[in-house]
């Protein structure tokens, strides 16, 4: 086999065989052919597309480049859940929780912020001492203690994605949703779950601004999960405006907690419940989505998914008291209310902007190395659909220096749009796209 | 400007513009990036296309990647001819002393073998002593002196198409016909020519083996040098069988030696004549290609050809006795008649598998480093339309070696079709491309 030939095949339109895809996936992590041959190949791919067979062929090399994680001595069903993020997005730190006090397991690999978007590790990590890398044996062993673990990507697992990342940032090559979905499932299939959750963001604060673009990837990722064997969902959301009220590390936790003690915005609630209630049901704690979302309202009403979280905090090296009083969670020194030039009513908000201006504000990172300020937010008081009068605040901005103040200010004044329509906000789940259950014993 | 973002808006199937391009050759020249950004770009070109004017601004910017000749100096116009490659294809070596003899200038680069295809410097260098390899002011020389000259490619023409044709080689992006006529032009316009005919073959034996793809390619080069400002004709000829009878370097020499004598082949000859006779027509020696065939036909008749053609191997330091005395020039020492096994017509030949069974004979390379054997090759005795008889020989190999010899015959044998059609051959010059001829002073 050469590459080349490889290369032409998918070029020209050709379906490639589970032996070619290997081939290029182990050559490429092993150093066996050039980085050269790999763009053309990834641009070829990106161009002429891929079936569903050699994505889900891909997904498994790309699977097997590396160590993937074993829980199968653990007892329980595996489940975890993935976002394509956004803004304002703290489901993660809700629903794991709610799953692992519903009694399943949730062994969860998350990232960092991403461009406009928030991440889970910078969140967890606004608790004080809270640790995301864990060896696997640490993994197993708060897994095996609390039924949850929430930790970081490690080197060893899918290494062919950290390198075929790195070349497809360079070569123009990152858009394509076959490489998209590889990239994603691959990881997420390397965490030894049986069913996983899709949180396919849409709207302007997400990656895939047009629905029809989250559709298309969102079934390709489910159709991949199916094809390995395991229970998919995707549900296609609104990230047309942040989610919740809070947006910042610190200030997503105090949000969380809220959710978790039966409080907190309509919105991140149904969504986490929403979530939750089919991590039950691919997990079979449920046998309806509907017995999942009362299953998950239950373990907010008793308690046991707020303890659940304290419990996961405390051996994962958090200071719990911490969450118990979220006054001693990171606390910028400085607030500066944003108020309304005119009265109205909300229209849209540019959500990618209201990301943008947290970062501006130290929440995110410009660079891969910077570091973030744990502190700093922004606390929305108007959300689309509001109506807001001359002067009256619309968000508060949390900040710590003024370098760039001045900077997140002028992105949340033009992220408000405020007019004459009272128009209601959009759906919040938009679409919901099942994967067919596939006994494990077909899977490719 | 970023490399990245040019890979993306040609992905996107966007125009790119004169800046853009030239800042792609000359970084890709300079190494101002990597590769693996150029290979997703040609990828991306191949896959995408390019617009008329892109492939121009294309072949320009790799034109002035390195120096170019200029003639201006010596009187007369300076024209060229550019064969796409095929088997028996020897009309360089006749039709350029007959343009010369006819008063103009002919300043010829020319190329290899490639793959099953003969190149017109490996039968230049089939007469002993003849050298190839001159400086440019060598080239002047000679070029002044007899109106004529026949050289190889050098390394400071037109570096950047180096560099890309060895990256496309191993990333499967020979094949974009926008990439291979700003390959072939580029290098063309180079030589300071003020008009160009094109032989651009189809059929078994050449690179496009549909004549469709023949003619798009021969309307992308027209057009690319008109928009350039050069004279531009393409002739689509056949290459479903050998061009003459003499398949091999120095059998190529003698068959040459015989048309420029009056003799040789009619499809030789004609086509000789007829390209030929465009050059006279675009290099302004004639008012009409008819009054160009009846010029070319006259250097032929009075001599002045064959003795330009030894003019210029005496000023190139090749022996003229050899050209004068045929069986002075390599000579195999055995040959093999290899006869027909039925009664019939030739109704087809496979073509490259003609020009292969020379190249394992010796006559061309399998690798880029071999040496080739001048004097071995194939002499055909039957063509496409010919009777044959059982029994009869249809080819003779010319050889020096038996290592290959059956390996040679077995393709001899199948590329031979024998038939109960008596079926005539195909046109010889199938369609002819002209270009608008478009002022230089409008030239882009």
């Amino acid at each position: 086999m050469r590459i080349v030939d490889l290369i032409r095949s998918k070029r020209d339109g050709h379906e490639l065989t589970r032996e070619e895809l290997q081939y290029i996936v182990r050559g490429y992590t092993d150093a066996q052919f050039p980085d050269y041959q790999m763009a053309a190949w990834l641009m070829a791919v990106l161009l002429r597309g891929m079936s569903g067979q050699e994505i889900a062929t891909l997904t498994e090399a790309m699977l097997h480049s590396g160590v993937t994680l074993d829980w199968s001595d653990l007892p329980g069903k595996k489940v975890d859940k993935h976002s394509t993020g956004g803004v304002g997005d703290k489901t993660s730190l809700i629903l794991a929780p709610i799953v692992a006090a519903g009694g399943l397991l949730v062994p969860m690999i998350s990232g960092r912020g991403l461009g406009h978007t928030g991440g889970t590790l910078d969140k967890l990590e606004a608790i004080p001492g809270f640790n995301v890398n864990l060896a696997p044996d640490q993994m197993r062993e708060v897994l095996g203690k609390c039924g949850m673990v929430l930790v970081g990507q490690t080197e060893k697992i899918v290494p062919a994605d950290k390198k075929m990342y790195a070349l497809r940032d360079v070569t123009g090559t990152v858009e394509s949703p076959a490489l998209i979905c590889a990239s994603i499932m691959s990881k997420k299939i390397a965490e030894g779950i049986d069913a996983l959750v899709l949180d396919v963001k849409t709207g302007s604060g997400a990656f895939m601004k047009k629905e029809a673009d989250a559709v298309h990837l969102a079934k390709l990722m489910v159709e991949t999960g199916v094809r390995i064997g395991k229970r998919m969902v995707a549900l296609i959301t609104d990230m047309d405006q942040p989610l919740g009220l809070y947006v910042g590390n610190a200030l997503e936790v105090i949000e969380s907690i809220e959710v978790l003690k039966g409080g907190g915005p309509a919105d991140l609630r149904d969504l986490s419940i929403e979530l939750a209630a089919w991590m039950f049901y691919l997990g079979e704690k449920t046998s309806s989505i509907d017995e999942g979302r009362k299953l998950a309202s239950q373990t907010i009403a008793n308690g046991s998914a707020f303890e659940k979280f304290c419990e996961v905090t405390r051996l994962q090296g958090g200071n719990v008291d911490a969450l118990r009083d979220p006054q001693k969670l990171p606390n910028a020194r400085n607030r500066r209310e944003i108020r309304s030039q005119t009265t109205g009513y909300v229209e849209t908000i540019n959500c990618e902007q209201v990301g943008v201006a947290s970062l501006v504000l130290g929440g995110g990172r410009d660079e891969k190395e910077d570091n973030i300020d744990p502190a700093v937010g922004i606390v929305l008081h108007k959300k689309v659909g509001d109506r807001v009068a001359a002067n009256e605040p619309i968000c508060t901005l949390h900040y710590n220096s003024d370098a760039r103040l001045g900077e997140a200010e002028a992105l949340i004044r033009s992220s408000y749009a405020i007019g004459a329509q009272s128009a209601a906000p959009r759906k919040l789940i938009r679409q919901v796209i099942e994967g067919s259950s596939k006994p494990a014993a077909q899977a490719s």
